[in-house]
């Protein structure tokens, strides 16, 4: 499929051109025949003879910023300078930074925010734990955590370059929740040492998000931390992902009218996305699902699997989908399959595979950033398509639940997420889009459709609440 | 010595009174006779019968912001509301918060923030670990880690209870220099774990400040830190505390024209900042000093000490200190002394101990918030006196040095920090108190003047390059 010019591959080029002539419009027809596409063009310095321009043009991939950048230098009497990335320019320094809520002027000023006056707030705090909460950050903030094993589509690339995406995310918990959260980026990528790290940081915290940790250590990670610690741990490519699916298939069935209990579905994908949106799909209603993995479907049967770990998570997978034993390949189990979902790998099924679902079909093709089928073709047939790319509509996108999700849970100062945590942010976000509003191509919000964050933190925050409740009528019973 | 009300003992008290009459005038005189000061008075509604007003006092303790507020309800036609604690007010929610530096405003800051645009900036640390300096907030972030095991004079209060220091102490950071402090209060004890931890956590920071940790942990764990991790690591109460002390006495010592080189100096304490002071001072030239502890005079041949462990801190004085073998306590010691330096406990001395110090003593009394000897009395007969409080001439507070030494660390990209830098870093802040300016009742800037972190940062930087080419040197040679 044809990928369009896209910011995130985005140039700033400083020319100088002849001042009189049709440099400039060669310049834009350069670029546009080289299918890039000019989005800005300021002149920023003009003479007699010389305009110097800046010229910001979008390309597809570096390599296609390289090529735009060498057809621009071949313009008779056109001279290169600077070339940026624009992409490049917003991270130099870092993307996030601390500040104090309070202005420090005075002796007055420093002897309140620090000794002696924060000795009686230290005091307060070690007569009543609880009284961080209340009187220090940890009420608003989240630890991003990452080893680095598993970011993006990159893979293992360590804690320093996962550094970039962790502060990312921290900006986005701030832009659509409010939340304070700071990358944790570890050096280190033994289970032990990491519920061990995790545990030791959290008493700052009010909550922990495991980022791009990959699978099966992110599982035990988060059991054990869960387990261990008095604060929420989300896991987001799993439990995220999970949501953000469960909202779009909420609304993808609404669509094509089928229920949760009467759909196959067939998912590409056992790792970390796949076994939690399954999970979740499962607790929400789906009664006859069907995973396949590099290996072909999973079932109990399978030769790996027999003698597999029965705690192991494709275990798991055998012992509780697949109730009809279905054996062979994701093409073969695709058939007749009213949901798809993928969270696996490129081009894994093409046209005639989808072609061959049953009617009012759904698919997501989620691996990014080339889908499991390219959804234009899907969309030939299938009723319903969505992706993780943002050049598509129902763009399933993470975004759309992390910082509501926790924005709840801190609101109820909740100890823990739990499934029903997780199908209330779910439901709270397909209702966002209204009855008049939902069809084929909008079964998912717009990241900036500004309702989502509360809507989804007001569902967690009941949600939590009624856990908490719960939770003490059975201590107190 | 009598204390002064503080606005670290500030509240502010809602009242209404009689429009008419002499009400107001009356609260006034009442704050003032119980020994409380009005630092604020808000007439924040009026009618014609009764006025509602804020009134802001500063008391000296909590027991004392009591007792005026039951002299404030004695009197006639005041009714008391709502009493706001300001110190209280203002660690609200925490101090500090993130901020990202670039607005998400649109999906192609989003495509450039986070995905899809991070990906390029992620694989390019992946293929030069060192752009993490360039792009990302490591190159400007400092982590204070703290275990809660001696906080402030509070002692061992746990993880949650020091977060309102790490939280000013970050909001220090940023006021004085500019740094991305975020607190990591780490719900362990344990040795091995604290340097694990804090190597784990070291990707995402250019510079670990250590804080609160107790004596002899604290020593152990900074030394396997810098050994294991390529960034500075600073404990903040030992090295701030000894550069803040040498660049105190170098001007001390100016002020009464004596040398290094010549003068006894008598220490009490020998923990974490006592050691620190001890050995920084000699690197920068004191030959005769003598520390004593809760058990008198440290010498070769005390009892605990003779089958001391020989790696132990106090061994260590044992061996590099009191060249003359002296014996006995710490009054006994300071007969005749150039030098008096606390960092023990209150009123060990007395005024008649300090009449004995040779001429133009120097006494610095910095335990807190009680000195060693009321500063007021020991200048009766010593030429210099320095304490830690802020309510007395020459305050000795770390505030002078930790924003400017790390600005200098972070700035020269420094992968540790060494004697050099600490001699430097107190030599820079002894000369912004110029040579007209410097007298005995001012040998040390105060915190708000704006000179100090930049020259302290310069003398840092410098110190580290040359520290960094030395080693550049060594390993090419």
């Amino acid at each position: 499929m044809a990928t369009a010019p896209s910011v995130s591959y985005s140039m700033t080029v400083r020319l100088e051109v002849p001042a009189s002539g049709t440099a400039v419009s060669q310049l834009t027809t350069a670029v546009e025949s080289s299918g890039g596409s000019v989005t800005g063009l300021d002149v920023t310095a003009s003479g007699h003879e010389k305009l110097r321009i800046d010229v910001t043009i979008a390309a597809t991939s570096t390599a296609h910023a390289d090529e735009i950048v060498e057809k621009l230098r071949g313009i008779e009497g056109v001279s290169l300078g600077k070339v940026s990335d624009r992409t490049f320019l917003m991270h130099l320094g870092g993307k996030i930074e601390m500040q104090s809520k309070h202005p420090i002027r005075s002796r007055d000023d420093l002897s309140m925010v620090y000794t002696p006056g924060v000795a009686r707030v230290c005091q307060a705090i070690a007569n009543n734990p609880e009284d961080a909460r209340r009187l220090t950050i940890k009420r608003n903030s989240v630890a991003v955590v990452t080893d680095g094993s598993a970011v993006l589509g990159l893979g293992n690339i360590g804690p320093k370059a996962a550094l970039p995406v962790m502060e990312g995310k921290a900006a986005l918990f701030k832009r659509f929740a409010g939340i304070d959260a700071w990358p944790l980026c570890l050096d280190t990528q033994d289970t032990d040492a990491i519920v061990e790290i995790v545990k030791a940081i959290a008493p700052g915290f009010a909550g922990i998000n495991l980022e791009d940790i990959s699978a099966p250590r992110c599982f035990e990670i988060e059991a054990r931390l869960r387990e261990a610690l008095d604060i929420p741990v989300f896991h987001d490519d799993q439990h995220g992902t999970a949501i953000v699916v469960l909202a779009a298939l909420t609304n993808a069935l609404r669509v094509v009218d089928k229920k949760f209990e009467d759909v196959r579905v067939v998912m590409s994908g056992a790792g970390a996305a796949g076994t939690a949106i399954l999970k979740l799909l499962m607790a929400a209603g789906i009664q006859h699902a069907v995973v396949a993995d590099i290996d072909g479907v999973v079932h109990a049967g399978r030769k790996d699997l027999v003698d597999a770990d029965p705690d192991s998570p494709l275990r798991w997978i055998a012992d509780n989908t697949n109730p009809e034993g279905e054996t062979g390949t994701l093409k073969e189990a695709v058939v007749g399959a009213d949901v798809f979902i993928g969270v696996s790998a490129p081009n894994v099924l093409d046209g005639d595979d989808v072609a061959k679902m049953a009617q009012g079909a759904i698919v997501f093709a989620l691996a990014n950033p080339d889908p499991e089928v390219d959804p234009a073709i899907a969309r030939q047939t299938a009723s319903v398509v969505a992706t993780g790319r943002s050049d598509f509509p129902n763009q399933i996108n993470n975004v759309l639940v992390f910082p509501g999700v926790f924005r709840g849970l801190l609101d109820a100062q909740s100890r823990t997420v739990n499934t029903d945590m997780m199908l209330a942010a779910a439901g709270a976000l397909a209702d966002v889009v209204l009855d008049d509003e939902r069809n084929a191509n909008y079964i998912i919000p717009s990241v900036f459709n500004d309702k989502v964050a509360g809507a989804v933190a007001d569902a967690v925050k009941e949600a939590a609440k009624a856990a908490g409740e719960a939770v003490t009528a059975a201590t107190t019973a």
